[in-house]
């Protein structure tokens, strides 16, 4: 047990000898990259911040100043290789529907790539990731920054060392009230659908949807959605959501249910329940808070409260240590597309009120 | 907090003077008359065993002996109105198809019914119980134990009194190992469609669909179900189920996703997640066990662990205690029979792959 604990936090990926630090460039400064995602980035091994990228040269000037970047450019003198000497690989964390071209853009550089989720506003935009990142030959991640935290890939094993048995359903919620006025009109890119590709699945849905991919290490053949919203502020894009996806490949079958809310009480969970046990994640989406696992089985429950993981520092280390190493990573592009699909599958579901396979 | 919690398992229905007891006929002595219904009886303030009603003459002569009861008679008998003086009401405990003729029995005998549920193993039979009661004016309770426990009653409460704002989403799982060789056939109505009305839905997914109509007081409008089954002895009915139902009544709208399944790891869980809180029972849905209450609002996270009571026990005594003081007791046989219509319309949704509206 000792030994389990003490190396429950252990980097699994962190083999293989990485010298140096990984430059990157920083492509969007919006609240998520500013408030998350520099910090955690100033904080990692493998990865540095050296250039901005940013259509607000006053943001791009001050966030130079706090990290002391070498350049800050905008989007345009990006994509003709501005300061491309000072940085080795980009973070693109733009509006979901700009990814395409900003990733097209750095790739074409022959840049490495981790790019947030959701990888595109539509799957078309998903399509054209995949072939710029494969006609340019550079190494591309997806950001889902859970694949990365130390608990999610606990749990990822003890589901592989057959813990549940067979897993039979999976439940999964994640809800955060996203704004003080909901009645309000609130301009926010996640609200508008053509630059987000939806509203509460894509923001939130995701990571129910995408853990449960990564723990049964399979993925949704068939998705039922409903949708709604009650507040102005979300007239153009779904407040909350449920979803039943059937995984069928997996042998045997295996249920998954997952809702979220971008307007309600925050609160996340995961459960897997299986033949011979049950595991559970109560919290577990929130990035740089505690998290809680239970584990049920043979009569005995245990519970682990879990210390506060800079989930985001994991993941820009493991790009970096792959960029380092020449290791090719993972999730890669053709995953972060499958995102796309089933969640165009689930927003058509949810207009035909029938399931929809994928 | 102390008056809270020494009120906590209080019987807020036991109003008005009720004097005596109610002695009941036990219609159907099966497994679970035997091993839960008859010792919980035997232990009620308001009800009593005087009558066995069986196709055994074995099992009733045992039955009768160890609770000393008045009579023993077979259906053909009890429907004669053999021994009519030697009980004031009837306990029905058949199988689910059989309980249409056991209540129209018991009614047309001016008797009181409290009858298990699934009510029947269809709508019709559901309506023909409805039909009888109306008929003969009798009382009526659908034997739903979990809305006479006390947790889910407290439950109840805080949820009308706004603990977690408005309810958002509803998770709810039941699951149990129903059988040590699931890949051999075997002999149990419950596996027999025509029998029971259906598998893991009508035997377990009944709890947590039939608790969030209690909770939220409220009804789904629009249902979508999945089912399947894995091993032999689940051929003919569904193994494990998972619904997405839609209660558009409520106001505003809330969602739940429940999952069920017969055979898997002991597992239950309800969780309503509002816009200003989280309430979760786990475990909630077994007889006779201790239960997790679990709190969130306004930063303050609260958990209750509870003494096993004794939930049929309650149940008899509401029965008896209304039967005693002339009060319409609930749930009714229309509150059954919406089941029933809820149940048919998930199958049919599982068959169509589509969201049946009902």
């Amino acid at each position: 047990m000792r030994s389990y604990i003490d190396g429950f936090e252990r980097r699994d990926w962190e083999t293989g000898d990485a010298d140096g630090v990984v430059r990157l460039a920083v492509v969007g400064l919006g609240g998520f990259a500013r408030d998350f995602a520099l910090p955690a980035l100033a904080d990692a091994d493998y990865c540095e911040p050296t250039v901005a990228v940013s259509g607000s040269p006053d943001v791009a000037a001050a966030v130079a100043a706090d990290y002391d970047l070498s350049a800050t450019v905008d989007y345009d003198a990006f994509a003709d290789g501005a300061a491309a000497d000072d940085y080795d690989a980009a973070y693109v964390v733009t509006p979901h529907s700009l990814h395409p071209e900003h990733v097209a853009a750095a790739a074409a550089l022959g840049k490495d790539v981790l790019c947030e989720k959701s990888l595109a506003a539509t799957v078309e935009g998903g399509e054209r990731i995949v072939e710029a990142v494969a006609a340019a030959g550079v190494r591309f991640v997806t950001a889902y920054r859970l694949q990365f935290e130390p608990a999610i890939r606990r749990a990822r094993e003890l589901l592989a060392d057959g813990f549940v048995g067979n897993p039979v359903h999976v439940h999964g919620h994640f809800s955060v009230t996203s704004l003080a006025t909901p009645d309000e009109p609130a301009d926010d890119w996640r609200l508008d659908p053509d630059r987000s590709g939806g509203g509460a699945l894509v923001d939130l849905g995701l990571y129910p949807l995408n853990t449960t991919r990564f723990l049964l290490d399979a993925d949704p053949t068939s998705v039922f959605g409903r949708t709604r919203s009650e507040h102005a502020a979300f007239a153009d894009v779904d407040e909350h959501v449920s979803v039943v996806a059937g995984f069928d490949g997996h042998d045997p079958s295996v249920d998954a249910v997952w809702t979220a809310s971008a307007q309600a009480h925050r609160a996340s969970h995961l459960t897997v329940i299986g033949t011979d046990g049950e595991l559970t994640l109560d919290p577990v989406f929130y990035e740089g808070e505690r998290q809680g696992l239970r584990l049920d089985r043979g009569g005995v429950t245990s519970r682990f409260t879990l210390d506060p993981v800079d989930q985001l520092r994991e993941q820009f280390d493991y790009f970096g240590h792959c960029v380092l190493t020449g290791e090719d990573p993972r999730p890669d592009a053709r995953h972060g597309l499958r995102d796309l699909e089933l969640v165009e599958a689930i927003y058509e579901s949810a207009e035909r009120g029938a399931a929809v396979e994928v």
